[in-house]
């Protein structure tokens, strides 16, 4: 647990969350300040700041996990649609700095925007920025 | 494979894309439609609609993928911040419906645009919806 870390705080049960579910790595909760009725979060119960600190096998666990989470969300919320969203960095939205993965439902006309304008790339900077990154995986 | 479906084709390399990465189950690819330059997508394969048709196996093997693929991005592209997003449905912005993980790499005044305004919902309110959830994990 990190000090003053309010993610760690409900992970670890000692602030009050709405919990869907937990087990020993994870907490499911309700996001307090949702985009949506039935906007969820899944929490690692270890602090974790971002996907860099994330480890594969963890990272497996908790997609893993969303996807029973989301089955169950359009089950109960009969959503049109679902966001999953998680942000590195402030500058991508990232308010608390321990890992978390949205699970947004969506409906028709909501107010939730997430949008960008498409970037023009030549195929050569697609190639030269493909092989740069290629090479580090 | 399903007729006619764009990731389909690329997944299988029957179409071109820049490649950064393949192996049996998963090809990775740089977006020809970027929203910022270096943003990669993770495409299974076998033809998976969206969240709902993924199972628990696969899913958390794209996700312990994306944090590699992440930390490659990260060293080469130089990001302040990262976002990993997958939308699921017409209203959540999937166009292409064969699922994909989108990597956006994001900078200090990109144009890229995620927000929400935040729903005021009761205490009562998120208890039922809580529950009614937590019953079908």
């Amino acid at each position: 647990m990190k000090q003053g870390c309010i993610f760690c705080n409900i992970a670890h049960g000692i602030m009050e969350s709405v919990t869907l579910f937990e087990n020993l790595e994870f907490r499911v909760i309700l996001d307090k300040f949702p985009a949506a009725k039935g906007h969820v979060l899944i929490l690692p119960k270890e602090h974790i700041e971002d996907i860099y600190e994330l480890d594969a096998e963890t990272a497996g666990k908790i997609f893993a996990l969303a996807t029973i989470v989301a089955k169950a969300m359009r089950e109960v919320l009969a959503c049109e649609g679902l966001n999953v969203l998680q942000n590195n960095g402030e500058v991508a939205g990232q308010t608390v700095h321990h890992f978390h993965l949205h699970l947004i439902p969506r409906f028709e006309q909501d107010h939730i925007n997430i949008s960008w304008p498409i970037q023009e790339l030549s195929d050569d900077d697609l190639e030269t920025i493909g092989q740069a990154i290629s090479k580090q995986i």
